[in-house]
């Protein structure tokens, strides 16, 4: 194949055909791709729906990330939010806007990308939609079913319950600053950079929670100071973080000149998730999740208290977050 | 209010308030937003989710389109697209990128007229995303129920149905001339530039056809000859169809120098409804259709024929048509 060739070459309804052939059908009797809409099956009463759309220039940079890292991504931050909700994902539509000059191996590997991403936490790409723009753009919807009703919200944190968090933090931004800094090599710094390009989403720690007493949840997209805060308001309550117990991602000490508390706690796109539960559920959640291989750790209480990550407020903290119509 | 503060005066966490106070809640337990997901219910064992995005420059322009415009049609266009699956649409997840520079006033005027367009068509806006980017693109995923089961799609056409359009065509492109012509006042004018920037999505008419013996269904979007050409590729069908049959929107005479019968075969954007059915079910769906004030036409029939609409074959009038990523 000629690496160069553009999708302007290649034109629209030639494109369409190349994608769909691409993109296996629903095995069974779900109609997917190549009608006005998908035809989805589904037993529950309940169903997530959510939308997560990224930017060239804001969200990604097409000098260190690949059609697949994108395609990869897109399905990914969507299925952390199902997981948030305490929901398996089931089904995604993809709309993506592509330049004239993209070359049509981007949008090869963007498919694939993609489709080994729903491959992975067992999605059903049912669909999509391809336009042109003057810059690269993704939005995903994705559906998803929830492990119990009702599902898990943002707003059921109670007073005394613990903080908890999945895995570890500041890994994913560290990563976006290796990437900036035009490393590459070695395994620390290169696992960081996977965790920015590859998220993974906590699929199946989340449906281990939903049945393990949670009673608030959320992914950390934004950065735990950002979200956290969201979790609180909705809460409507207050809490104290030792900043010592959040759980630093330790392949940040590879890099130089990072702080590493503060990248963990204003960094965001880690896609952890971030929950409240009763204090004495802790130990069987974390245990549930230790048998495959996640950790689990507590890192606060939920009080009355003025939320503070240890020596600053959340205010101050989120003041030095990440927002994306500011910059960065 | 301030009508030139842009959203990069507001920033992020003020702008996503500012937005969330605008749209109602569900009335009922669902969620909508301010979590990870929406939470949906439904009874249904089928649904319908499709997906379609809308960029500046290419669908809109912003030298006559205004927010309010854009927020109705990207509601509008997802409707039809339920529709054509013989589907009433139900839930809606909105995502957009915004420059720097868009100001406050257009993005209450888009979130008033995507609101809208959910009124007219009893659509719950369930959540969404806003990011920021170099130029302003929507993405809407849409949820629908079908009016029957199974779903309405375009590979039932069989050798012999009648082929039949609701409403008229070519009114929208021809809107769109008017507009880059910088026409504004008269009625036919106004109507044709109403049909582009504020197309109807055919609901109540999809739930009828669905009820009276349609075989296959699409919607017009990328003009008659592409979007019949779809239909019959996928039904394995041929055509005929009656140039002089074809409903050509009137008010396109308003206009000079426009080939009427051209602009309503390869226009586009008209959203009207296309389907087979079997001829004696002609007269039950069109009185069905004329109760609700909407003309139903037979055009042609479906055949083994190559498919021609006239004197051109489908081919001859597709390659003429409407290709976004080559431009027009």
């Amino acid at each position: 194949m000629d690496e160069s060739q553009k999708v302007s070459d290649l034109g629209e309804v030639e494109l369409l055909r190349r994608i769909a052939a691409r993109i296996p059908g629903s095995q069974g009797p779900e109609v997917w791709s190549g009608d006005d809409a998908a035809v989805l099956h589904s037993d529950e009463p309940e169903m997530l729906l959510t939308t997560d759309m990224m930017v060239q220039g804001l969200d990604f940079d097409l000098d260190y990330c690949t059609g697949g890292d994108l395609g990869y991504k897109a399905i990914a931050v969507n299925a952390s939010d199902i997981a948030a909700m305490g929901g398996r994902p089931r089904h995604a539509v993809v709309a993506i806007a592509l330049t004239l000059d993209t070359t049509v191996s981007f949008v090869d590997d963007f498919v694939d990308g993609a489709l080994a991403a729903c491959d992975r936490w067992a999605i059903g790409l049912a669909g999509g939609d391809v336009s042109g723009g003057g810059e690269i753009s993704v939005s995903v919807a994705m559906t998803g079913a929830p492990v119990r009703t009702p599902a898990v919200l943002r707003s059921g944190a109670q007073i005394g319950d613990a903080i908890c968090v999945t895995g570890s933090l500041g890994g994913a931004a560290a990563g976006l600053v290796a990437l900036r800094r035009g490393l590459r090599s070695n395994g620390a710094v290169a696992r960081l950079i996977d965790r920015h390009l590859r998220p993974t989403a906590r699929v199946e720690e989340a449906a281990l929670l939903a049945a393990s007493g949670v009673t608030a949840m959320i992914d950390v997209s934004d950065g735990l100071a950002m979200d956290l805060g969201h979790l609180l308001e909705a809460s409507r309550a207050g809490c104290r973080v030792d900043a010592g117990a959040i759980p630093v991602d330790t392949d940040i000490e590879a890099l130089d000149g990072i702080d590493a508390l503060e990248i963990a706690v204003i960094g965001g796109e880690d896609y952890e998730l971030l929950l409240t539960m009763p204090p004495e559920a802790v130990g069987g959640a974390k245990g549930a999740l230790e048998r495959i291989g996640t950790p689990l750790t507590r890192i606060g209480t939920v009080s009355e208290d003025e939320p503070y990550v240890g020596p600053r407020s959340l205010q101050e903290w989120r003041d030095s977050g990440w927002q994306h119509l500011r910059g960065r």
